[in-house]
């Protein structure tokens, strides 16, 4: 059988005109000669009584400390039920389907309860459905943990619902429908000559989903990635090929004009950052402060990101709305830190830029024609980052956007 | 340790308040030193978004004709939602609580899906849970089959859930919480001076349950008789006692007044019925007519009651609104029913008849008194059935009630 992974969202499953479209989706897929597996997330967005937002709100005005493992219990319904109505709107137009939760499905996690990660994938209970003709319905964002507690896989669980099925399956692609055409070169908000890609590595957009990017966890394209099976990303409501993202083999040298000589593939922002900068002693000693500060931040909770540590001085970023937290531990253990809120962190990826000379010299020169400061820069092979105000982010996106894309 | 099973129904835990009055009475029953194991069905009625009804409207409103399997697995959301939420309602009271789903609370079933009957209950994981001091929260009225698909145990399924659990648990009690104080001796609004009962017999309560009294399903009955576990049928609004469900030892010899002497221990009703006269060749030939008859009645999926059969003919009952079906299919298979609708079963239950001259004289003395023509007539060891027209049953339900049970 040749499998396709299809994986719809809340909003594509929303109401009974979606569902019916998303069930011509999966009908053409058959009619095509693929065998889907569909994977769904719950119905709807905050105020449709089956969301996932509303079954938390349903038990945070009883309980705040409502356990781990009762509220999985009670999330994972909100998939169960979407699963089965969507197998129901197949049978309605005529087609064989069955709906699975998470552990019928053979979804095996760890006990990490509203943050599991998927052990395994038994997918004989799939199989055996898939061969009575049945299109299979699985209940995205949940599985089961080897000792038969429900669990759930945390944000954009229902992508790495799909991709682990993909990967079990060897299917042929893993389709992951959306509200957008595909992956953008950035997000057209800001850039309005954005353009949507037609294909992209696995690595890249890893890159640009740890980033800021939304259309897909990334988690999801690590697991695609590991066991090479194609992803497409693409929207329920039009007809067009979307974003294939496989192996540079496939991107590079497929008929892909788009990929051909770019440096950088896409962009990306995250806002609403503040900058640390702490000053240290210079002095042997100043090694023990260092430890002391970071694990001081770690114990409470605190993530801290673009960390780069010079002679007598470190930097790092936070999420603005921890900043004072972090201040009050930094300060309790001796610190003085200069905090500037308002940043953003701007990320331009492209495995093309590897090797390549002269990258950081055009990125310096396009921001500095539009008189954005620099406020902190990192780069991996794939990857630079820019931290600026947030005030400069969009003069930024933009100079970029021009610089490398706009062009092609 | 000592464990009391507490059901709860859909209406007792339909909003917030109640479902605190209901944690209140599993936390009073934890301080008596019970270790309670707490059924709940889903929460409300028809309106509210996560009960029954709702889920099913919800799902019929699409596919008509969705696999019991399907309908199955989004039924049983309702009670694993109501479930978290009871959980939830006790831990933010100090209570430690856990909740399961019917599968998780070991209720293995047979795979006739909505109408599943429980094969065996395996309670170690309910007792890892109390061991550790937590109240188990079990979602009722549904289980899981040996291959691992969810299945729900129709209608009064969350009675079922509870005997089966007290059953397999040992427990003292399982208390069946209810909208009403207990077993009436009949139905309130006919008889204006019903009364509750203190005590009654297994094998009482389960003709009535069978005979249209609506409190408690007869198979959740059947479960606490087989294995000896005394039920209480009681309020969740009041603090009565409400009605003890024992073997007749207990019931008869302790000290419960209303029960001494009693021939008749309750009168219940089921309304709605057509009467059916067939008439038969007497010739041996008549004999194969006969099986005929019942056999094309079977096919088209049509129940009968109330079955006499006498020489050259046969009575029975069926719903009224399957009589014109009834009659067409005598009709196509060559007979020619006389058909009597609107008629009523009155049934006087009481285990102290068994063997007491004179019941059916007092019976049809009382009915005659007051012009009440009966239509057929039944009995057993412990029950006797009338047929009587829908406008003479409350008549006759008072006739009975004075005769056997308002002296008392």
């Amino acid at each position: 059988m040749k499998f396709l992974v299809q994986k719809f969202g809340g909003t594509s499953v929303a109401n009974p005109d979606l569902r019916k479209t998303v069930a011509c989706k999966i009908i053409g897929a058959r009619e095509k000669g693929f065998t889907p597996v569909v994977v769904v997330s719950a119905m709807g967005r905050k105020g449709e009584p089956y969301a996932t937002d509303s079954l938390l709100c349903l038990v945070r005005q009883v309980c705040d400390e409502v356990s781990g493992r009762d509220l999985d219990l009670l999330l994972s319904c909100g998939e169960v039920i979407s699963g089965v109505i969507m197998s129901a709107t197949l049978q309605s137009m005529g087609c064989p389907a069955v709906s699975l939760t998470g552990a019928q499905a053979g979804i095996i996690t760890d006990s990490q309860f509203n943050e599991a990660r998927i052990l395994k994938v038994d997918v004989a209970n799939i199989l055996r459905h898939a061969r009575e003709g049945k299109v299979v319905v699985v209940a995205g964002f949940q599985g089961v943990s080897e000792d038969g507690e429900i669990t759930t896989l945390g944000r954009g669980g229902s992508d790495t619902t799909a991709a682990a099925l993909g990967a079990a399956l060897k299917a042929a692609y893993i389709d992951i429908y959306t509200d957008v055409e595909g992956i953008m070169t950035a997000d057209p908000r800001i850039v309005t000559d954005a353009m949507m890609l037609k294909a992209i590595t696995y690595d890249e957009l890893c890159h640009l989903a740890h980033e800021g990017a939304k259309v897909i966890h990334p988690r999801a394209v690590e697991i695609a990635m590991q066991k090479g099976v194609p992803l497409r990303v693409r929207s329920t409501f039009t007809e067009t090929e979307g974003t294939l993202v496989a192996g540079s083999g496939e991107v590079y040298k497929g008929a892909v004009d788009i990929c051909r000589d770019r440096t950088i593939t896409g962009i990306t922002q995250i806002i609403n950052l503040a900058q640390f900068k702490v000053q240290l002693d210079t002095n042997p000693a100043g090694l023990g402060e260092q430890r002391r500060m970071f694990r001081g931040l770690a114990l409470a909770g605190i993530s801290i990101d673009f960390v780069n540590i010079l002679p007598g001085l470190v930097l790092f970023t936070v999420r603005e709305d921890l900043a004072d937290k972090a201040v009050q531990v930094l300060e309790n253990t001796g610190f003085n830190p200069e905090v500037q809120t308002g940043c953003a962190k701007v990320s331009a990826v492209g495995a093309g830029m590897a090797g390549v000379p002269g990258v950081i010299a055009d990125i310096v020169d396009a921001l500095t024609r539009k008189q954005v400061n620099i406020m902190q820069c990192n780069d991996s092979h794939t990857t630079v980052w820019l931290l600026v105000k947030q005030d400069d982010m969009e003069t930024a996106i933009r100079a970029l956007h021009r610089q490398f894309l706009s062009g092609h």
